[in-house]
């Protein structure tokens, strides 16, 4: 094994980058924007221009380097290659063979972002300890990833750990951004809180503290009114934790981890959003008295860089 | 490798036994009755007796085979022991540990039977040429074992691949045996489609040629009458194979297989069945063009056998 590792969590606004030692110490973390003009062409150049500033500034050669890992907000098929990224605009890339190009030959890895940030939170964060874990990260829509045995399950077709795409209400009216209609992602994410949010507040049980917000209300916003006990707040998070419950056990009843790790902005509710969860997870997992624990995510938006620098230490 | 493997797959009402090359060859199998007075305590015993016997008659000593594997009726933990298994009457058991002492230190292998069945689909059945699979079956009630990368996952807490008991039906009044409300099971067994049947037989839409059937009327009765173009029969099995096609889909979403493999009585149905099966599983994983097949098992009752033996051939 190799000094140092490098992680590099590619999204649509910024590409975060982290340089390890392989033991798993963020040494340095910087920022390159995401050019995604002409098909995001230039995406991986510009990484790797800084890549090497930063490397040559800490006297790091490449033969001391394992590798890179990057995570990519799409679909990665198991050869590591992208059909299609719609949120850097590629399509038919390589993006492993490429880097390793654009990086003399420094060995690359890549998995899907939410992979990668399940994998982080496995090596450095909230699942440490642990090597058969399901990550759910409730942002503005609901990523998630599966590792067993210590590796990240990627499935056949890049799919495992969508979980936000799960249908899980019979009831939607709406359609999801995937065309579906009743996916987990319309009722656990932010966006899907907000929603739910208004809809209860069209036919209130009570006035409610809510209605303030107007069309500025946020998740934050429906958690905090929830904590203070408005009761249209705590229906819709109620709803939302029912959902996330019956998520977890499904996941339970087909990968049977030993912790869920929880993480995204509305994992900021904290510990009281988590026992909502749980309750719904217990009750509907009641084949076996063998729950998985359920934890908080720790490593925030440092998830995708080390769980992409954990990526090229795996075999 | 040694040259023999032996597959048990532990029933309520019988023991089926297999004796395979090391290969995938079936030489022989029979049954032993499965005694389940005294908490089941002679249930290994018999069984060893009777494999002393096979053995003996076919010339094979003890060093010529690899292994033991068994398929048991329940959750299976990590270390391949029982807590409990109430078809059986066991509880807190080590069948591993007992049936290797009982055949003179013969290694042994367990799993929980679905599982079993499942790999024995990848080895000899339906799922031959696959090494990522999820195997359905369809019987009393629903199973179903989840193979990554050739090899069973069990989960942390035995209860991987328990996929009847996936919530997928939030309007279901009754509990499942499990103690839910709104498994897959309750829709998608032959015992929740005879249900389903009478439930729509209550207020059918046209008359329905299922009602001559009485309360004789089986899973395969409705399956022939909407065959044969009856409105409510074609509306109950409508119904299952929604539900069904949901948690196809919800697979897809945790650990995207490369293929189905369905199974268990209500299969036999045939490719019918899982015409109507694939239509909600293609509708309700849109987030992917690429689905996984969805094949019929074919090993029949089996299944068991053949997965058992296959246990031992496995790191």
């Amino acid at each position: 094994m190799k000094k140092y590792c490098v992680g590099i969590d590619i999204g649509g606004t910024t590409v975060k980058c982290g340089l390890f030692t392989t033991d798993g110490e963020l040494l340095k973390k910087w920022e390159v924007v995401t050019r995604k003009e002409e098909n995001g062409h230039h995406i991986l150049s510009d990484v790797a221009k800084e890549l090497k500033v930063v490397l040559n500034n800490e006297g790091i050669t490449k033969d001391e380097v394992e590798g890179i890992g990057m995570g990519i907000p799409g679909p990665v098929l198991p050869d590591g290659s992208v059909e299609i990224c719609v949120n850097l605009g590629w399509k038919d890339a390589n993006p492993c063979k490429e880097m390793s190009e654009l990086m003399d030959g420094i060995a690359c890895k890549a998995s899907n972002d939410a992979n990668v940030a399940a994998l982080g939170e496995m090596w450095k964060g909230g699942g440490r300890g642990y090597k058969n874990l399901v990550c759910v990260t409730l942002g503005t829509g609901v990523g998630g990833g599966v590792i067993m045995n210590g590796e990240i399950v990627n499935g056949s077709h890049g799919c495992a750990g969508e979980i936000g795409h799960m249908h899980v209400n019979d009831q939607e009216t709406d359609y999801c951004n995937c065309g579906g209609r009743g996916c987990l992602e319309q009722v656990g994410s932010a966006t899907g809180i907000v929603k739910l949010a208004h809809k209860n507040l069209e036919d209130p049980i009570l006035p409610s503290t809510m209605e303030e917000f107007g069309d500025a209300l946020t998740a934050k916003d429906v958690v905090d009114c929830a904590k203070k006990g408005d009761i249209c707040a705590i229906d819709t998070i109620d709803t939302c934790s029912k959902y996330l419950g019956i998520a977890l056990a499904t996941l339970t009843y087909t990968v049977d981890p030993e912790v869920f790790v929880i993480g995204g902005g509305v994992s900021k509710a904290g510990s009281w959003l988590i026992e909502q969860i749980e309750k719904y997870y217990h009750h509907n997992s009641s084949l076996t008295k063998h729950k998985a624990e359920i934890k908080l995510a720790e490593l925030g938006n440092d998830a995708g860089i080390y769980g992409s620098a954990r990526l090229v230490l795996t075999k």
